[in-house]
């Protein structure tokens, strides 16, 4: 592979993307999904290069999954988290990023709870940011991770179904699984209650609905997402059990999907609320392959973005 | 040396164990004690290799023991605690570890307060699981450095008297040992106040001591377990000091042992509880030396679990 | 470059060190800020070599730093923080020290709330220590590296005049600087209230001052300190605001300093309080290239206490 071709210094969202870029993404994800499996994970393509994963959220999975992709691709890798770190001192994140970006790092992966905070970053540095969550916002690594996982069971998304269920105002997973998906070809419904719709959520292209059953019967692939139990108190839903019954899948809903659906979900799984057990467990769940494809979607924007001339594989 | 010969997927316990597994760790633990002394204090042993520290009890020893054993083996190593982990978001114990595992680790290394956390992992992962401590059940590791040390000092522990005192019932340590000492052929007798010894103790084949001097008196080594300071509200003791009067090695019982007694403590040490000061310092002490075997072990463990193929000293 | 030649085991105090070691710091450091311009900043001088980063404070900034310059020279860096640290088990520091120091290591970075802590480790382990700030002592490569940015802007330092402004008595970073400054043959003058001064600061042969235009008139080189602000309810000024009033840099006094005047400040800033935000990312500050520069001084304390015999660049 000669140099990278991606025309980006930061990836901020997936709405900034072309579908060239996607692509090239995803090509690269899967050159090195291959050498996750061999005996010696490790290539030495980022050597020398300092990666920061600045997480001011805890996620214990995206923030292990970046670690494990720059350590496989040989980087320096420093995790900083908010608790212990100097925010707590009053700082503002943009005089802690400057502050990290004159240690010359190539890449900072940013997770944070404001929508817009790596937009902030990515315009007053240098280094390339890697938008790893912010706010209700965007997801990027997520919904190209979610696109390989389909890829790989689909060939294409072109033309299929996808239905999105749970609380659509607050996901910046949904966000940016709506963008990607979009621009690959498929049709996305969005499914939920009305008290987690966003107003204007049919201006972005996506069907809606309300009622579970009518929202997925025609969905080649069920996104479910994380319900976050704190926003279950301000809802019409008196309870999970509440919530479950009406927007989880279950053994007895399962039954009128399309006989080849995938069911996903970006984890966490509250089990026996977005999900019973059995079918998070079961032969339409892609969930594992999901967080595996995370690793290698990873190392691919860490390697497009850092700047490496050639992969040796 | 060839391929490792070590007949096990994981290390759960010292139980499972057959006497030639245990020589065979000790064997290897002895070659990387002499790299462990070396100004590169490296081998290229692990490269490519994903260890994953998964503490859910906090224990900065254990943890920094097998993070610095990973990286002399070239390892990568990945540090998850439990504070910012999503088990707090009420994820599985089993969930969290299927996730980590799809990212495609080759050893795990789990602490967690629970007994049988880590056979829970083994059943359902195919990565290796290290047990570093699971609630008051085993915690091989432990056994293997103290075995370590008493074999350094004595050769062999054939038919060696081993105490151990303290709180039999809470101890995984105390466990692990006993386990560890019979299948290498020494006696063991525990010491302890009745209220913290299990009741079914002596069917594992260990004389019971209620009083410190007779429990003290044939042994050759001698090995305090730390004292919970949570757990003496509950027991007989009004205060530490109580206990330390009747459990604690000071400088007048201590003449009352053999000459060529060791005093061994898992760590960290109460000082003027389990041993004065004076005591945990002096020439009977081992103290640091187990500390100093346990990186060699904890290596040996992740070599022989690896699965890689020849040992390049 | 050939053996070090830096006659200390351990980098506890700017107090301790000869101009000689100081030049020999500053001279190997500037050959590592060429490393950390590189698009593979990597060296392989302390590969095999084990530092430990022991953070008995929070401090983002410093201990990312200090990870930073030891990765970048191939050392395996654990990190080891007194939240989750044996420590709060009641474990003195000494002893977790002595049990840090039995696996071991090649240097320990120590930062503490108690002066003198790194001086106790110094006297007891074998293992080189780098005092990375104890209590109101000292924090010698804050000095350094905050020396190496005057040099790099002015050539020399003999005969400037430096001011150090602020609560100078709960300082480590005055002390050290002031010690460094003197050394190098410039004249430093402290400034701030008489409640934040301490009483026998003249001792030290600086100059003394109360008012800020004052105490700001003939320096060269200004050094704003980091005001606590816990420790502004103990003091005579009601509050940050007026604090800032009579002690802060702003578009008012900036004008009476002189023209090629250097802003300085160790970080985090609280802007608008020591230093208005339009002066702390103007032409006159110079905080940024501290930060940059601290990576390549402490790689060169790193490198310093290794022993490592050859520096390959």
């Amino acid at each position: 592979m000669g140099s990278s071709g991606l025309n980006q210094k930061d990836i901020l969202g997936i709405e900034d993307l072309e579908r060239s870029d996607i692509e090239l993404i995803l090509q690269t994800a899967r050159q090195f999904e291959e050498v996750n499996k061999r005996a010696i994970k490790k290539v030495p393509t980022l050597r020398g290069k300092t990666v920061i994963n600045l997480f001011f959220e805890n996620s214990t999975r995206t923030r292990t999954s970046f670690e494990i992709a720059g350590k496989r691709l040989s980087a320096d890798v420093i995790n900083i988290s908010a608790s212990g770190s100097s925010l707590s001192k009053g700082e503002s994140l943009l005089d802690m990023a400057k502050n990290i970006e004159a240690m010359n790092p190539d890449i900072i992966v940013c997770r944070h709870s404001s929508a817009g905070a790596s937009h902030i970053l990515s315009r007053y540095l240098k280094a390339s940011v890697i938008n790893a969550g912010d706010g209700a916002h965007e997801h990027p690594s997520q919904a190209l991770l979610d696109l390989m996982t389909v890829l790989k069971h689909r060939g294409s998304v072109e033309g299929l179904n996808v239905a999105i269920v749970g609380d659509i105002s607050h996901s910046r997973v949904a966000r940016s699984n709506i963008y990607c998906l979009q621009k690959m070809g498929a049709s996305v419904s969005v499914v939920g209650p009305a008290s987690m719709m966003p107003r204007d959520i049919a201006k972005l292209g996506v069907k809606v609905h309300h009622r579970l059953n009518e929202g997925l019967k025609e969905a080649d692939i069920v996104m479910m997402l994380r319900i976050q139990r704190e926003r279950i108190v301000q809802s019409p839903f008196p309870s999970l059990r509440e919530y479950a019954r009406h927007y989880g899948i279950n053994h007895e809903n399962i039954n009128a999907l399309k006989k080849d659906v995938l069911i996903m979900h970006p984890g966490p799984v509250n089990r026996g609320v977005e999900i019973d057990p059995e079918i998070a467990d079961g032969p339409y769940s892609v969930i594992l392959d999901q967080v595996t494809n995370g690793v290698s979607v990873r190392m691919a924007l860490l390697y497009l973005l850092s700047g490496a001339n050639s992969l040796s594989l």
